[in-house]
């Protein structure tokens, strides 16, 4: 195995945010960088200076940031890069928007992209391959000379090099010429196949010697992380990418799968050990920050990646995980998991069980019974793989050690959405122990309105209900097809304390699917505030 | 290229099931074998008769019918395959349920699994190398001389093969010593790099003749698809996969993504070309028929797959597709689609508004303003790329080509989950003309109520409205972290004739937003009867 150190260049927030329902807000663009600094991404390009107001703002907060002090922290080897465009045909550098814009930016590194692909020089530059290489040369040579590092995006290079090699190549010479320190070989329609990605690096390995090679692959044809592990191997020392994959179309080559690969699998030096322990948080927290669907199937990074639900699978990795397992999960921060379903047999559920009740064996009428009742909850659209919390309940009631601390007797809510903020009322009738209790509370909305009625009025009875937090809220349409009357599934995330709990509710009152998730998360509380859950 | 025939065999219903929120019915199993036979996959293994009553009650249905006369249809080259294990270390063939509750099953095709990696042998079976032998050979011999066409699958095989090669050969061996027309070699942890597949199988291809070899590979590593292009490539003729990538962890090789590479880019011939035009659809249909979200950047057939957002691509992409789009879209039934965001550039949004004013140009000033609205729409969570219709509407109102049908006045919304079925009512008062009406209706939940009531109000008003048809529902919470008071975006799509509409609401309160997204549908039925939109 190779020790080999490769950059990472991340272009989440520039090429990533071209993808579908990927959005950063430049005060997200700040928090992101905090992110991977800490982390010691080598290249994070943040933008395009110049295309809207929000990137122009974001650099200027940047620049001025990264001239402070804390510049001087040794961690701080990550680059800022500002992305753009080389000069119009026809046009020279110096009175070029974009190249300007991208010295006014303040970024040391700066990349800006070309045509290679002579299709695109003919029908959407429409201009000679001379003015093309020109127009490549000069931009470079300007930036260069206004003190800048800069790389050169060889865009659609794999298409023009099967298309025309040698003009693929003349244009990679002229950016060369003009003094690029990085030439990035891009797969822009992302549906190259490997073999052709091999052939296409090496024989700029072999033509010409930038101080650094750098790959940028797309996922159209599904291929973009083995088409750079092949580029890495045929001899680039860059690799552009995405975290979580995001970008446009299929996405880009997704940072979250390559770099445990190169790592942990290929003996490529890229983050510090510690660094890689948290990638599966990293990868997780910058979908949250773009508010996009973590991909829970991702590899290596995936809440699903080491989710085990067949019977024999479970069984034997825990005899020795390597049986059913490519990786050690905590390699990668990430963790095994047994997934309970009418698929996954008896097994499984007797090893959950015995968290309560440790003699159980998998013979058990009760662990039957268990059986029985998931298999009818998840018929009528339950799904406890996400709700482990209610799958507690369930299995504490059907081993006879659990009660309702309190119980919801009745509860009404109404709903007047133009009056304003407060617009939805909730009331509901509690019965703990002998008391009763009727309560009211308003609220953003009836889901909300009835979540506060209910810790308002449990509060006074259960003090670590008022330490608890909801922390997640998610809603799903199980059959969309039948409109508004569908059935919804919902699940909340609680926290209390070092503990966190998923539960679930269905029904086709949304109303009522939300209550029934509520309740069990408050049940939660309060058994485990005793001790009991 | 190559015009080489290759088989599929489709494991969506077993192994694709393993995944987690994947499931089916016995009568799902049902409807899904019809589309694979009327597609033409080679093989669909359906299920592990004997491990569940489900997958019984299936297997007794499929072998009456295909005993049935439409067997003789020229296009039923499909094979139903039951899946399950070898016998036991110890047991005789004879008497093992496992192998007899295979032949009950009716399948005329069996695949069996059976162990090639010594750590499996040693630390999961705790035998001997030569009694593994023994068990997969006897049973594989069983099976075949019951009358069946037996495939094995071999488990672990490329771990095993770089373990101990002899070893692993050796029970392939076995496998054909019993008689097993098919080896499938399987990456079960789905860790291989692409360089190990290769050789594995050339290894085999090299060592032993089977009629079939397969290849069955898993995502964990992100290679399954390419993984199994290199098998193809090295000699395998029939590949394993599932429909989206289905299955247990990462998933399994995607056939969505597989079929497309083998016959548009590499020659070779698996499917009609006119089932081939339909696999975006039928990718879709077992998405919908497992009830699991459709992963919409999945290279080919997902939503986003030919979805440009950057406005210099879109430029490029009407004067020529080729500069962006790495195969027709249309030769896999997807299409092309344009993206308005902050992001898209005033080329794409003119794009659209020309659909309404055919003479608007770029630096009209009522594209700037849509920009700004659509900006600051986005701020607050909407997001058009799904929501066409309501940027339609918007378009037309900043166009001055729009005026509301009809207003809503006023609503209230009253639920009272523990009444039963109809637990909800809706009163609204709506402005149509010089009219108001005022009225209530029940529903199943809320939302459902107000939509009831919207529709009995206004149906009278405007017909259009009791032709369309709702035909999804979707929630989304925007940032769960904010418990039940968080923003929730609705998407409502509507059907009217031929044209379907996404519209879209926002609001942290989900009746709200869901009201909102039904009044623009309604709009949309009511200008498109009137052909105004």
């Amino acid at each position: 195995m190779a020790d080999k150190r490769i950059s990472i260049y991340d272009t989440t927030l520039r090429d990533g945010a071209q993808g579908e329902g990927v959005h950063f807000s430049a005060k997200d663009k700040l928090f992101y960088m905090q992110k991977m600094i800490e982390a010691g991404i080598d290249y994070v390009e943040a933008g395009w200076p110049g295309a809207n107001p929000k990137d122009d703002e974001f650099y200027r907060t940047m620049s001025s940031w990264a001239d402070s002090a804390e510049n001087q922290d040794w961690r701080l080897r990550t680059r800022v890069v500002a992305f753009g465009s080389t000069c119009r045909v026809g046009e020279s550098p110096e009175k070029s928007d974009s190249l300007n814009g991208l010295i006014a930016s303040g970024a040391n590194t700066l990349t800006i992209f070309g045509k290679t692909w002579k299709l695109h020089v003919e029908t959407v530059l429409r201009t000679s391959p001379q003015e093309n290489l020109r127009i490549i040369r000069e931009s470079v040579e300007y930036l260069v000379k206004a003190g800048k590092e800069v790389f050169f995006d060889a865009e659609h290079y794999f298409d023009g090099w099967q298309d025309d090699p040698a003009f693929a190549l003349s244009c990679l010479e002229a950016a060369m010429l003009g003094g690029a320190k990085g030439l990035v070989l891009c797969d822009t329609n992302g549906g190259t196949y490997t073999r052709e990605i091999t052939n296409g690096v090496q024989i700029v390995r072999q033509e010409l010697s930038p101080a650094i090679l750098g790959i940028h692959t797309h996922n159209d044809g599904g291929l973009a992380v083995v088409n750079t592990l092949a580029a890495v191997e045929a001899g680039v020392d860059q690799i552009q990418g995405t975290w979580n994959g995001f970008g446009e179309r299929c996405g880009n080559a997704n940072l979250s799968t390559l770099i445990p690969w190169l790592q942990l699998k290929l003996g490529y030096q890229l983050l510090e050990p510690e660094v890689l322990h948290n990638i599966s948080y990293l990868s997780r927290y910058v979908a949250e920050l773009a508010n996009y669907p973590f991909d829970e199937k991702q590899p290596f990074v995936g809440r699903s990646a080491f989710a085990h639900k067949a019977g024999m699978h479970v069984d034997a990795v825990m005899k020795n995980n390597r049986t059913f397992e490519h990786i050690d999960p905590a390699s990668v921060g990430n963790e095994r998991r047994v997934l309970i379903s009418d698929q996954s047999g008896k097994a499984n559920l007797c090893l959950k069980m015995r968290r309560f009740k440790p003699e159980i064996e998998k013979d058990d009428p009760l662990v039957e019974l268990a059986m029985e009742r998931i298999k009818n909850a998840e018929n009528e659209g339950f799904q406890y793989e996400t709700a482990e919390g209610s799958l507690d309940l369930l299995l504490l009631e059907i081993l006879g050690k659990y009660e309702q601390p309190f119980t919801l007797e009745d509860y009404h809510v109404w709903s007047d959405p133009l009056r304003g903020e407060l617009d939805s009322v909730a009331v509901v009738k509690v019965q703990v122990g002998d008391k009763q209790v009727h309560i009211a509370a308003e609220g953003d909305g009836p889901v909300h309105a009835l979540d506060q009625a209910l810790r308002s009025t449990l509060g006074a009875f259960f003090p670590a209900i008022e330490e608890s937090e909801l922390t997640d809220y998610k809603v799903r349409v199980l059959d969309g097809s039948r409109g508004t009357g569908s059935v919804v599934r919902v699940v909340v995330e609680t926290k209390h304390g070092v503990n966190t709990w998923g539960t679930i509710g269905v029904s086709s009152n949304i109303i009522k699917a939300s209550a029934k998730a509520l309740l069990d998360a408050l049940y939660l509380v309060i058994l485990s505030s005793q001790g009991k859950a």
